[in-house]
């Protein structure tokens, strides 16, 4: 397959990232989105749906152990817990490194993401391509899949992508209500919540509508370097543990290419303008 | 003057960001560095030196609060300060605003970025458009300006561009050997030090020529959203304050907009990959 030199994702209309990419390996249509698989020369293989850049082999641990370990390293005892979306295995890698969860639920609606990052990402997907007992991998709606359960997880993990798309129905107050039955009477959910420097007004709604539902809520960041300026925030909604006053006596999995156990602390600190943005909704940039 | 539609700068050849532009401002050679001024529809004005992005209106703060403040409240009693580059005005700005601070030498070697400053950024430049007794503004060379002084500053700051052009002597240690010198007993100097994702080898590099002359050197960090993959390190030099376990009595200026008191301790948290790069000179990315 020819391809071209270069793939920008226009993070706001004014605002590109640029990679330089050697070959386009893969691109389908598929009855959620359209995928592209490119190699590029700065973070090798990138995986990119509806133009936007998902995730790439050189900076993919930037994101899937924040999302992963801040909320498990939270709850004192996790056993049971559902990813929604996260086809390209990931986030499942890390939460099965964690020896006292004993059940991990991965719905993702588009079998192909699955199978193309089997595929194309092993190192990503590599508990797809060698299933530990105690992972199930279900392809179907993620709402539909939370709605089915009541008192049942201890941690829920939403890595989906943006609000616009197959993504959508997961950042509104009805499935959050779901989420909250699903989980256990001390459980929590964490979400990816885009940028709070370009996408400042998706933050303060993600936060408001958890906080319809949820007693406590809080946002943290990592940086991943393939998404739009950088800064990325995470919403992590909670029925009784605190990130900000929570004592944390497990350890966690070793190593760690991000994450370490200062890190389940500040990455809750945030400036100024985050703060802002997330509670008042106010727009600095 | 007729503009293109967009700027990129290629933060390295393999990655660029692109902001759409109304218009190129301003357009010169000086001796020193080829300067452009363009109005951004993402950032407002950005000034823009030998093709790399330095400074907008919008996102300048993520800059100068945490290049300033930092070093500033980890010293118990600044009085005198020196700044190297910041031609601008953005880090004067933020260092006048401490009470007890009663001299700012600022240094730049390039007289027609301060006068462009004044005209275009007269939000950042706004002390040097009025400046206060206590502010003086040199135009010339900030290594031989250091190399002038002994037992004199308590803090320096280096806000400077690159280490490839008129910066590239303020990253040597016969450079950070004047500074020593050029500081009181217990003095300390900041300086920007470049990406730890995407120059991660420049990161390493200058961290061993501070230490090398400094006892005590820590790495931290701020998302600058236009700078390469954003999150973007300074390297704190020390004699005698250490900002990991060092008690904040004064109270910062306020208002800030990225800085606060918990910020000062949290940017020094680091990332595994930030830690390895730093100490081992690993290279993640």
């Amino acid at each position: 397959m020819s391809a071209p030199d270069t793939v920008t994702e226009w993070g706001t209309p004014n605002l590109g990232q640029t990679v330089k990419i050697t070959a386009v390996l893969h691109e389908e249509d598929t009855p959620f989105q359209h995928i592209q698989i490119v190699d590029s020369l700065q973070y090798g293989k990138m995986l990119i749906l509806d133009g936007v850049f998902q995730t790439s082999e050189k900076d993919e641990w930037t994101y899937h152990e924040m999302i992963s370990h801040v909320p498990l390293m939270l709850h004192p005892h996790p056993e049971r817990v559902l990813i929604i979306g996260g086809g390209d295995g990931g986030v499942a890698r890390e939460v099965c490194r964690h020896d006292c969860v004993t059940q991990v639920d991965l719905c993702d609606i588009d079998g192909r993401v699955i199978e193309l990052s089997k595929e194309y990402f092993p190192s990503i997907a590599k508990v797809l391509l060698d299933p530990p007992a105690k992972l199930h991998v279900h392809v179907g709606d993620g709402i539909a899949f939370a709605k089915s359960v009541g008192d049942f997880y201890d941690v829920i993990i939403i890595d989906c992508s943006d609000p616009i798309g197959p993504g959508e129905g997961l950042f509104t107050r009805e499935f959050y209500r779901s989420a909250y039955k699903a989980l256990r009477k001390d459980g929590l959910i964490v979400q990816q919540s885009e940028s709070p420097i370009v996408q400042q007004h998706l933050v303060h709604d993600i936060y408001c509508a958890m906080k319809d539902v949820f007693p406590i809520v809080r946002s943290y960041f990592s940086h991943v370097p393939i998404y739009p300026a950088c800064m990325h925030s995470f919403m992590l909604a909670s029925k009784v543990y605190d990130p900000l006053t929570a004592e944390i006596s497990r350890k966690a999995p070793e190593p760690m290419r991000y994450y370490n156990e200062k890190i389940q602390k500040s990455c809750f600190v945030l400036p100024n303008f985050y703060k802002e943005c997330l509670l008042e909704g106010k727009m600095s940039f």
